[in-house]
């Protein structure tokens, strides 16, 4: 039996995370690891709640307002369902987590990241991700996946300038050893031997 | 002119706050001070969204995902209303603030003192009210008041003891010199009395 393990998938919108959730959920199933995916904002019924607060055009909180409702939703997803599921010996797999606080509205919209420090610490108490999976893209190439296959949400919509503070700010966090830079432009395969090393190292850590 | 004073209301549900707003806002009336009248959880459009969660019997948020939610209402009330109004050279009247999350959240709920106090330097950045007026009385009045005239809240249907506690926790924060404890068991008249003599002294303070 494999223990516990906490894995979070970051990057910019359009970096293309989603397209490898199931990649994962594949080679874990190989391994018999059973694991929790899930995903912020949401991941509960009160996250999702509020990401649709946080996500309508309409919503105009402050953006210091806009950081503690994200916390919010991010401790009741540790309360309910991160939490638990490694207290019962399942992997927990989160499509983003506390660095796209630090990236978008840190980075992105210039809340200090001493002030989002001070929340990740109320929050998680000392509990980080084990392994994060940090897709990284140019910010034009990212927007030209996306454009093509969706209507875009308020976070979307804002301009490549932003996406380049974001993808900055990520980068800068990456120097972390929990983190894995993966060169999210090359082709599916190559990104994927690339997640399966850094799957097959946490197995064997354990 | 008299500068901006930022006056809370505090007290145990039942204590009687609500009754004496309508004399606070006459009184300033008269002395030409022009005031915003406000209440927490609540207080904007956001905050009042909030308060409906919060307030739900069906939302069961964690006791530190509650937390978050009131601070980030709170947040959304100083940066919209009581911020702009005090720059304005308005005072504001908050029907509850802060001491409300110490003492329900903290003294009824047992979330420590030490967290409250990390999201209360967070959110008000050191700003705090000029004066607090507590109303105080004992549980066993506040609920015998309340019972006769509404449907109890998910926070009102909490026992005696629960109220005994944020009681306790009311009167342990009042010993900071922004406090009047109003002793609410008395009649109307010589609390009124009460009340203007502080407000009397909160004007000659300017």
């Amino acid at each position: 039996m494999h223990p516990a393990r906490f894995i979070t998938l970051e990057g910019i919108d359009g970096a293309g995370k989603s397209s490898h959730l199931e990649f994962i959920r594949q080679w874990l199933q190989a391994r018999d690891i059973s694991a929790v995916f899930t995903r912020e904002p949401g991941g509960t019924p009160l996250g999702e709640a509020l990401r649709g607060l946080l996500l309508s055009v309409e919503t105009e909180a402050s953006l210091d307002t806009e950081t503690l409702l994200m916390f919010a939703a991010r401790q009741e997803h540790l309360d309910r369902v991160i939490r638990p599921a490694l207290a019962a010996g399942q992997w927990v797999v989160s499509d983003r987590f506390t660095d796209a606080t630090f990236a978008y509205q840190g980075g992105g919209r210039g809340v200090p990241d001493s002030r989002i420090a001070v929340l990740e610490q109320w929050v998680q108490q000392g509990l980080q991700p084990d392994l994060t999976l940090l897709f990284d893209v140019a910010p034009d190439v990212a927007a030209a996946r996306m454009a093509t296959h969706r209507t875009l949400d308020r976070f979307e919509r804002e301009q490549a300038a932003f996406h380049a503070r974001v993808r900055d700010a990520y980068l800068a966090r990456a120097t972390a050893p929990r983190f894995a830079v993966i060169d999210s432009g090359r082709d599916f395969d190559a990104i994927r031997a690339d997640i399966a090393s850094r799957l097959q190292r946490l197995v064997e850590q354990a």
